[in-house]
């Protein structure tokens, strides 16, 4: 991991490979590298689809290695969506595998000749780039199915859907899993769209051939794994919870707290809670052959994801997320297993956001296009996507853009992107990362769920404003540092109540790298992480005005609790002064 | 027109008229009143549909008097196009009966319950407001033509079409002219979605019984006004070119400049110009037994409007002006003036910005919906939008929403709103308003194009950068004063060039209110509008990275002069340092 990837797609002749030392950007992997990169050099104010943007892949800095939950892969640009900075994080196969290979970061440049498509072909020997007209507008499962016919089932794949292609904002990149499917995906900020414009439809990668990265103090960094495996293991949400039910063991939990958004940010409650929480998800999966428990990568030790069949027994999607069950469930009225499990699918296949679908179809709703709870209409809307029909492109340029098209008021984005599945009245730390995050909206950005609802790494109440900004600073801070290590943000439960756990994430980087960070240098280097993202934003136009939630949580309450959101402008604007 | 004229559309029980002393807000008029009301009174953050946005119609200083030229109004708000605040500036009737019923301005605020639609009916004895379900979805000819049935033909009216109740972005605010057609707008920024959005479908206006305005001293006012007439009678543009051709006298004078942006900004120059320039249209108006020279509103003695018929002879639009015909025309590469008068028809009946619709098909055209030159397929376009179908709504958005649905990176706008009909790179100084007035691209807001191509008020070299940012900086300050006195902008042209026309306005200002307005008055009082405004756009999350032309302008080179545009970004920043 010593090397960068960069590939000319507007080279003089066709596309062009570059292989340099990672020099300037060593020392740094994942959300660090993509950030940096993107604010080097990359102009703030370039249009996202012009040849000036990049698109950023990066392992993290223990990808590659034998560290359990080392497999998450971060994806950088100028985002088509907020036209902020992005750093998407997906887990699947080609972290690790690229890893292996020893790039540090594949960088995508410049920009092709008119609809021209291509395939790079990555292994041990190189780099190969072919036009491929006949990859024209497959859906993400359809090219890795062709790609496995052409380079057999020892890849691992990073491919766009037709979203990607045409380009639409909320455009995902998707990453296949340890069954060669693309399920795992950098979601949110229309990454896809960037690799679109970019003219690559798939990225093949093989690492037959290349051994496991080696730490340089290989004893150390063994009795470290184990430690933290052990943490891992005993820690209630990432030893019990989430092996038994997936992210989707929240629908109960955020229901009962009164913080599930329902209906387009209309209801704290979903009657329908329970007919799609991650209990009755596991009891289906379980009954119908497919999987309740399985990981996304290789070297996953919490296993929260599983596999989804049909009644009849045929695979139908992976498990679907919490946020992508909420988004598409009780956001939008909708209380049936299948079908929601069938829009995970369709948003996996054509490559789109789970989350800015969900949010999206929801102010369409509230406009009246379809009605609340209308599955077989969200359905519909998400196959027009696929069509690149009028009314599928609105849909596929996520809720911002939808909202102004069919004249909405009420928008749930911040940035231009849509809100996750967590209501910020009712949950107040994580309203502060939604409106403060330099990626827009994001719960994955500073998860204060955690310390407001599920009591991890101490206790906030989540219907006051008081220590929120407190809570959200410090989570923001420790996530882009987690983020930069390849390590799934799921880790940070069991680092959060267990200072050993934590001491032997420090012990794996410090045994592999031979360094000696301490909590105060992961810190330091989250810090660093967010100050360069958060001046690249400011070159391209952002202000403190642009860190606030959208008015109506201020002024409508949300029932149970009939509160709003309750912290001040005056407190957003002091997070990021440490 | 001392007391303003409130409507609280959200009002317990139904929308309630309130009529106040002007206050605090005295002295001001046209876009000075309506951009106070608007930074004073409305949350530079909230959404434009929001009840806390504010409407805000208010006839200029002099509007209602026997001056000439006086009979333009603003319409103010925050913009839903851009984001930012807005002044949308219109001829027509309706300024000068408002001005003699006594109302600085009417200001709609709050947001009617769902779906409820009034008629405003305002004269002598009060004001009256109706819900009307029989209006929904009627065009603004239609909804004029049945408040003609109701009211008489003596009348004016202030309507919204099918766009503006549907919050499209791109909607306008439309007035009747001296023939009650609505054929006057304030076209930009999406003025006529706030309308909607305070279910305001038509406000008819009815003066019966009112003097004229009465200055403080009648005989030097009168002695002003003939001066100020004399003027503009005998100066070439407003004596001869306008009255002759109308603004689309332009056509042939900025293609030959190379100035005339083509194929969505591609080229400078359109080989089919002869066929829709002004001068063919004057020909084409008198064969058909329309008007070539018209005005478009009481008092009016440059007289730059028409009337286009149909080849039977039926009317089938106003004279359309240069930008649209360019917008249509041109940048579509369309030469047929049938079609693009057709255009003008559709865009004026369904209340939409001429310009922005134009540029917005050009980007459509771009992604390749339809083909450059098909003038049917941009008729079907527009008439889509009428509709509300998913493509007509997509086109109703606006240029900067278009290309983003449909993946364009090549979008002419600046603060969301599309760039008219001069580019920047041939005509530099009109570069430097596009990019920094506070309303987004606006030509009218620092018309540049005077004295880099018309070499009106001097000449300053429209090719290179230097002296066009002083240019465009004392434009935009004699232009926010002159917007303010309700006098048609058009009268700059001969106030530039003679020292004794403008001290015949301000001799009509004077004698008007008392006062002893000089030069630098009314250069303070342009000042101080435009930092009102910029200090609103601040507030709503606007900073100097917004006043910024899009990328390509900097980057593709124009033919035929084939330059770039040569501003520098910093000396854009220092243009509102005076």
């Amino acid at each position: 991991m010593d090397k960068i990837l960069r590939i000319d797609m507007g080279a003089e002749g066709g596309p062009k490979a570059t292989v340099s030392p990672i020099g300037a950007y060593a020392a740094l992997g994942g959300r660090g590298l993509t950030s940096s990169i993107v604010a080097k050099e990359v102009d703030p104010l370039c249009h996202p689809l012009s040849a000036g943007n990049k698109l950023v892949i990066a392992p993290g800095l223990l990808s590659g290695s034998i560290a359990a939950m080392s497999g998450r892969i971060s994806v950088g640009c100028k985002s088509p969506l907020t036209g902020g900075i992005k750093e998407a994080n997906a887990g699947g196969q080609p972290s690790q595998m690229l890893a292996r290979l020893g790039y540090a970061a594949i960088v995508l440049e410049g920009k092709p000749k008119e609809n021209a498509l291509y395939k790079v072909f990555i292994n041990k020997d190189g780099v190969k780039i072919v036009e491929d007209k006949s990859l024209k507008m497959l859906s993400n499962y359809q090219v890795v199915e062709k790609m496995k016919g052409e380079f057999g089932d020892k890849v691992a794949c990073i491919s766009i859907g037709q979203a990607g292609e045409m380009r639409l904002p909320a455009a995902s990149v998707a990453f296949t899993d340890m069954e060669l499917r693309p399920t795992r995906h950098a979601g949110r900020g229309g990454v896809g769209a960037v690799m679109g414009s970019k003219g690559v439809k798939v990225i093949i990668i093989d690492d037959a051939g290349q051994p496991t990265r080696q730490p340089k103090d290989p004893e150390k960094f063994r009795a470290a794994n184990m430690k933290f495996i052990e943490g891992l293991r005993t820690h209630a949400v990432t030893g019990q919870a989430l092996p038994s039910y997936g992210t989707n063991v929240l629908t109960n939990i955020i229901n009962e707290a009164g913080g599930y958004p329902t209906y387009n940010f209309k209801h704290g409650r979903f009657l329908g809670a329970a007919k799609i929480s991650g209990e009755t998800f596991a009891e289906i999966e379980t009954k119908r052959g497919g999987l309740a428990t399985h990981g996304c990568h290789t070297g996953c030790v919490i296993r929260c994801s599983g596999i989804y069949n049909d009644k009849d027994g045929h695979f139908l999607s992976k498990q679907p997320e919490y946020e992508t069950v909420w988004s598409h469930g009780g956001n939008c009225g909708i209380d049936d297993p299948d079908k929601i499990a069938m829009l995970d699918f369709l948003d996996d296949d054509i490559g789109l956001d789970t989350i800015e679908m969900g949010a999206t179809i929801g102010v369409a709703m509230d406009a009246g296009v379809i009605k609340f709870g209308d599955a077989d209409g969200a359905i519909n809307l998400i196959k027009e996507v696929g069509k690149g029909t009028p009314l599928g492109r609105i849909i596929g340029s996520g809720a911002a853009i939808a909202g102004k098209v069919f004249g909405v008021e009420k928008v749930p984005v911040v940035k231009g992107q849509a809100l996750p599945a967590y209501d910020p009245r009712a949950v107040h730390g994580i309203g502060v990362t939604y409106a403060t995050s330099p990626m827009g909206a994001d719960h994955t950005a500073g998860y204060a769920v955690a310390t407001n609802i599920l009591k991890v790494g101490g206790e906030v109440d989540p219907l006051k404003p008081e220590g929120q900004v407190e809570l959200s600073r410090n989570l923001q801070i420790a996530t882009a540092a987690i983020d930069s290590t390849g390590m799934c943000i799921f880790i940070a439960f069991a680092i959060m109540d267990q200072p050993e756990t934590f001491q032997a994430l420090l012990d794996m980087l410090n045994a592999f790298y031979g360094l000696e960070l301490t909590a105060e240098g992961v810190a330091e280097l989250g810090k660093k992480i967010l100050k360069t993202e958060r001046h690249f934003n400011t070159r391209a136009g952002f202000s403190q005005h642009h860190d606030r939630l959208p008015g109506f949580f201020k002024t409508e309450s949300l029932p149970p609790h009939n509160i709003i959101f309750q912290v001040k402008d005056e407190e957003l604007d002091v997070i990021f002064n440490w």
